[in-house]
């Protein structure tokens, strides 16, 4: 039964090369003529695989449905993310220093009752009340802090210091400041300022999060959604004029923050688009210690969010709203979405980049699905991605952005 | 107001060399006057602490109440564990083989409609149609198969070969059997022979259940439930004297099954009595790289179980029915029980022992609350836990069952 596996893989890849370590072992598969599994992880896989996502975007439906259905997503996300209703004091300003072109001021934020979260708010020359420049909400990825896509010192949490000497292309922040674009920045949960004594701690939040029924998503994207919703009350922001620009990690408060406020202008995905489930399903080929690999650590997991919808669904429920996804992914995935687009009857709104490497159509994969038995960098491969490339797009997204603010 | 921490830690505790080592950084405070904190442990510590189990079993309520509870408790559980709810087919005798005194029958369930499951029933001489024996359910550890707890040869999954020589403490089925009880014996989920090509997988199927909204024991106690229903199904086995027996992690579907099936005569408990969320709360103590531990692997969690009820609550939800705890623990919770107990009328049907090291007061700690700021080692020591003593108590549960079966 294994080899039968193995021989469509072979078949189904384009790629020879990428697979040739591809070994009976790499697919969970049973000999049983019942077909049923005796390894429990066999018995899983076949229960996940069973469960698509129950609100998959399906680019056959009847368009008619295509907005009952994005109501379905957002009432989903609403379910998933578990925000709490009660009301949160309002942010407090606790310091402003002078930059060249821009000031930064520091606020607290008070998301939870035993909780401060800090967050900076650089605000460019000539934003004021008269003049509400468009604004946007910066999430960092995994081990970035809200400092670091200032421009401003790392671990320099006050501002005492000097910005930093070489921002680089990750100073996502800076990079719209300089646009004229109020840049407002955030930590993750548990990392930068967030972190324990100084360390970041993802698991253990991840986890005790867990044992109450939340998630490390929805407690990030609950901090984010208090700044988004302060952004909205600043009158030097134009409310009409909001983005959200997430980073990596920070992709996914994005996608979370995208269905719960429907106010919010236009997004900016800088990851490559991953289906996660299928990630999970396919990375089934053992390591040189015989291990598989363990999907992701737990702070991505979010119980019942990959039996609901997939991050692709995702995006194609925000259209028409303008996003741009500047690394790639599968090439299946953005014909979904821009099918999303035209049925929203705005498909110029939906923009995407492949990873440099993988640009020329006849160097990238296009598959319709990915084969069972990849290991991380395989997977990577497949999918078209570039992991040493990870970066923030500054050369599709700040000319994408003058675009769409029609400077 | 980290020193304040440290000196209430220093007062409580009876006995001080222990936590000589404490240290500021190992309780999780704030500095700051309103008393947020900053990082996100802090937070996430704080709204844990603030929500206890909102059943948690309460000695000072009114009696009159503890019935109701139990529903509750009862309720709480069938939602936690999601059991499908669809028919079965029936197990099916794959091997007899003959021991002396005994016969061990490899029975096959199928559970979900992708999975086998493989369980050994030995069947003591004597036990018939017209001699119906008592039965128990034998529920393993982290790490044991059902063939160490029946006495084979580990990984002689068909049974071709011969018993184990020395079978020692932990064949708990053997021990039962013996004793002309018919001993039913399971693999946990990830272990055994459902191990992943011979591998044990807990990490990977928790991941993959827990995306799902499922959980390791969910599917763990279902495995068994199917089993344990189908026990009251054979005719030489006695369904008003089923038992379900666990070893360390096997306690934790025990106490589910024991919460979903009233028709379960009787429990034995082998495991010191934690409770949980008190071990996630105050085990904070970072080790020598600074990190703090990470509570015990996802094979543990279960979203909300924790805020909703913890091990304690649960055998005392299981009142009036026999149980004896074999591995002590803290007198606290064993006297939260004995009230459960004595409420249900029958205030010797619960029996507990406690690690021969700490059967002596005058050496067990009594505290009514364990202090944050600990490590594993410490934790262990305050609830009178001795790791290498952790084996099967014949000598408790033996005795226990003779009386118990009125022999």
């Amino acid at each position: 039964m294994k080899f039968v596996f193995v021989i469509v893989l072979a078949v189904f890849l384009q790629c020879g090369t990428v697979w040739a370590s591809a070994s009976a072992d790499s697919i969970i598969g049973t000999d049983r003529p019942d077909g049923r599994f005796l390894s429990s992880r066999g018995v899983v896989q076949q229960l996940m695989k069973d469960r698509s996502p129950t609100l998959a975007f399906d680019p056959n439906m009847d368009p008619s449905g295509f907005v009952q259905w994005q109501a379905d997503m957002k009432a989903a996300m609403r379910r998933l993310m578990r925000h709490p209703s009660t009301e949160v004091p309002a942010p407090r300003k606790v310091k402003t220093v002078i930059r060249s072109g821009y000031r930064i001021e520091k606020w607290e934020s008070y998301p939870l009752d035993g909780a401060v979260v800090p967050y900076l708010v650089m605000i460019p020359d000539g934003a004021d009340t008269v003049h509400p420049a468009p604004a946007v909400l910066c999430i960092p990825g995994f081990g970035q802090t809200k400092e670091l896509l200032a421009g401003e010192t790392v671990g320099d949490f006050n501002l005492n210091g000097k910005p930093a000497e070489n921002p680089g292309k990750n100073a996502m922040a800076l990079h719209y400041v300089r646009k004229n674009v109020v840049a407002v920045v955030v930590d993750n949960v548990s990392f930068g300022e967030l972190a324990d004594d100084g360390r970041a701690d993802y698991l253990n939040t991840s986890r005790m999060l867990l044992e109450m029924g939340w998630s490390y998503l929805g407690l990030t994207s609950w901090q984010d959604k208090v700044v988004l919703d302060w952004m909205k009350t600043v009158p030097y922001i134009n409310k009409e004029r909001i983005l959200v620009s997430g980073f990596s990690l920070g992709t996914e408060p994005l996608m979370a923050l995208g269905l719960l406020d429907d106010s919010i202008y236009a997004f900016v995905y800088n990851d490559f688009l991953c289906t996660t489930r299928e990630r999970i399903l396919v990375m089934t080929k053992p390591d040189a210690q015989g291990n598989r690999p363990f999907p992701n650590s737990i702070e991505h997991l979010i119980p019942e969010f990959l039996t609901t919808f997939d991050f692709p669904d995702i995006v194609a429920a925000l259209a028409p709203r303008p996003v741009i996804c500047t690394e790639g992914g599968l090439d299946r995935d953005f014909r979904k979405i821009r099918k999303a687009y035209e049925w929203s009857g705005a498909p110029d709104n939906f923009t995407y980049y492949h990873y440099a490497k993988y640009a020329d159509p006849t160097v990238r994969m296009d598959v319709e699905e990915v084969p069972q038995g990849v290991d991380r960098t395989q997977f990577f491969r497949i999918v078209n991605c570039d992991p040493p490339s990870h970066y923030f797009k500054t050369e599709w997204v700040l000319p994408w952005l003058d675009d769409l603010l029609g400077k």
